[in-house]
C-alpha cells in the first residue's frame, strides 16, 4: 500500500498508534499540540535532529534502522547535555507513492529507540516532498545547574571518553558494500552503526558527580573535541596510544587497508560521549564505568593536538554537510 | 553567495546570527542541545509544522514570508492548546547549491514572527537535500487545567470564531497568479496568506476565563470543525448567514466566479482560533473582543451541518496533503 492509498490523516493513524497518554503525557497525538509535564524545578533541554533520503540513508536500507538511529542521535544531544530525554515530536516528508510499509518499520524504529531510553513520541507533523525526510524534535529535561556545556573545560581537566571508537564507521563501510556482509565483524559493525547505544545513564551520573563539559561526537572524535577547545577557550591533547580502538574498526580498516585510528578520530555518527573532569572525578568515573577511557587532558592552549610516539600533530577539521 | 561556499558551520552561523541567552533561555546555539527555562507549575505545549518547496511555497517566494509563515503556523498551535509559545528550533534541508542571501530571508522571517509573538528561536539542524524543507518544533507553556482541547466541547456551547475568514485562500489566488497582483483587495490578500496573525493574547484570555474548547483552522473551518465535532463525541452546526467572511475573499472569489462562503468554510491556511464555549462566557469574550463572532452552536448530533437559507447540509471533508 502507498502512502496517497491512505490520505494523511490515515497515515498518521498507522504510524502513530494507539496515543497513550501516560507518563506526564497530559494531551498525546491528536491535537493542535501536544501537552507534557516536566519534573517541578527542573529546565527543559530541546534539540533537533533531522535524516534525509539518498543523504543519510539509501530507500532499501531497512526502515527500523533508520527511525531507531534517528531517534538515538537526538537521545544523544539530549544525554550529552545532561539531560534526561522525555517527549519528542516527528515530522515526516514523503512522497506520495511511498511504501507504507516501509514508513511504518521507520516509525517502529523510532519508538522502539525512544522506549529503550524511556522517552515518548507525542506528536508530529507529515507532508509530501520529493524524497523522504525525517526530522525529531527532543524535549528532556535537567537539573539546573547539572548541565554539561561545550564550554565547560577547564586546564587540568582530564578527556574521557564513554567507549570504544570508530566502529560506526565500519559499519557505514559494510553498507556502502565497501566490505562484504559476511566479512568478520561485518554484521557487528552494520548494528553498531544502525543502532548506537547511547550512554543515557552515565550521562546523568557525570552530571550529577559534577562533571561540567560533554559532548557528543556524532560529527566524529575530533570535530567535537575541537568544539570543545573553541567553546572553552582551551586546547586539547588526546593521546594516540590511549584511543579505545573497538575491534570492528580495527578488522574493517585494516581489510580496507586503512588506519583504524583515522575511524576512531574522524568516523562520525557516533554516539559516545566526551567529557571533560577534574582528575579526582575522572577516577571515580573510571572505576563506576569500566568501559569508560582517559584519552587526554585539557590545556590552557588552542585547538586539538594528537600525540603520536612522541609527535605533536594539530588534528585537521572534520566532516560537514556542504563541504 | 551559495550554501556550499559557506560549509555548514558557517551556514548556522549565518542563519542564527548572534545565540543571546535571554528570557528563560540558559543556553542557546552552539552546544549539543539548548537549555531554556519553563515557568514553575506550567506544563509544556510542544508541537512541529514542516513547508516544503514546491508543496507549500515556490523557489521565488519572498524568502521572509516562507519563514514568517511557517513560524506562525506553528505558533497558532500553541496558541489553539491555549499555551504561550515560548522556544522554538528550526531544520532546515537544502541543496548545497541553494542561495544563502534566500535562506537567510527566510531565517529573518522565522525570527521575526517569533520575536511579534515574545519567542525565540534556541537551536536547530541542517543538512544537505535535493528540495528546501522546513520544519519548527515549537515549545510553549500553559497552566494546568487551562489547555482547549479538540475534545473539550459540549452540546448547548456556542461555536466562535476569532476573526475573518477566507483572506488567506484569496491571497493563494493571487500567488498562484489566477487574480493580478494588481487587482482589488490582491495586495490584502497576499499579507493575509503570508503574514498571518495568530490570536495569541485572545487565546491566553479565553484559558483564562474557562473555555475548554479551541482548534485553529489551519486546514479550513469545516476540517476543524470536523475535527471537534469527532473529538467531543457532539454535532456542531455553523449558520452559513453568520460567517464573517473577509472582504478580500468577499472581492477575489467574486472576481473568479467562485463561491466566498467556500473560501471561509474550506480555505485551509488561516490562523483563526475556532473555539465553544458556554454561552455566558461567549458573551463576555464577545464584548471585550469585538472581531469575535459567534458562527454556530454545538449539538448532541455528530459531524458538522452548515444551516443555509433554511435548509441542513453536511459539510464535505476538507483538504489532506496526499489525497
Amino acid at each position: 500500500m502507498q502512502v496517497r492509498d491512505m490520505g494523511e490523516f490515515g497515515l498518521i493513524a498507522r504510524l502513530m498508534g494507539e496515543a497513550k497518554a501516560r507518563d506526564g503525557v497530559v494531551v498525546a497525538i491528536g491535537d493542535d499540540a501536544a501537552v507534557v509535564e516536566v519534573t517541578l524545578g527542573y529546565r527543559v533541554v530541546f534539540t533537533c535532529d533531522c535524516m534525509v533520503e539518498d543523504v543519510h540513508f539509501l530507500r532499501k536500507a531497512p526502515g527500523y534502522d533508520i527511525g531507531y538511529k534517528l531517534m538515538a542521535s537526538n537521545i544523544s544531544d539530549i544525554a550529552a547535555m545532561g539531560g534526561r530525554p522525555r517527549y519528542g515530536v516527528v515530522t515526516l516528508i514523503t512522497p506520495a507513492d511511498e511504501e507504507v510499509a516501509w514508513l511504518e518499520d521507520i516509525y517502529t524504529g523510532i519508538k522502539a529507540c525512544a522506549a529503550q531510553y524511556g522517552c515518548q513520541v507525542v506528536g508530529g507533523d507529515t507532508s509530501r516532498g520529493p524524497k523522504v525526510v525525517l526530522s525529531v524534535a527532543l524535549l528532556g529535561e535537567v537539573l539546573p545547574g547539572r548541565e554539561m556545556l561545550r564550554s565547560g573545560a577547564q586546564p587540568g581537566d582530564l578527556v574521557c571518553i564513554s567507549g570504544p571508537l570508530g566502529a560506526s564507521h565500519a559499519g557505514l563501510q559494510v553498507e556502502l558494500g565497501r566490505i562484504d556482509a559476511s566479512a568478520a565483524c561485518a554484521s557487528e559493525a552494520r548494528l553498531r552503526h544502525f543502532r548506537p547505544v547511547v550512554p543515557v545513564d552515565l550521562a546523568l551520573a557525570l552530571g550529577e558527580l559534577g562533571c561540567r563539559c560533554a559532548n557528543d561526537i556524532s560529527d566524529g572524535l575530533a570535530s567535537e573535541a575541537q568544539e570543545i577547545a573553541v567553546a572553552s577557550r582551551v586546547g586539547v591533547e588526546l593521546d594516540s596510544a590511549l584511543l579505545p580502538i573497538a575491534p570492528e574498526a580495527q578488522t574493517i580498516a585494516l581489510a580496507l587497508g586503512e588506519k583504524p585510528e583515522d575511524y576512531a578520530l574522524y568516523g562520525g555518527e557516533e554516539y559516545a560521549l566526551l567529557f571533560c573532569l577534574p582528575p579526582s572525578l575522572a577516577a571515580e568515573v573510571c572505576v563506576r564505568y569500566p568501559a569508560v577511557r582517559f584519552i587526554g587532558r585539557v590545556t590552557e592552549g588552542d585547538g586539538v593536538l594528537l600525540l603520536h610516539q612522541g609527535e605533536r600533530e594539530r588534528l585537521r577539521a572534520a566532516y560537514t554537510h556542504f563541504d
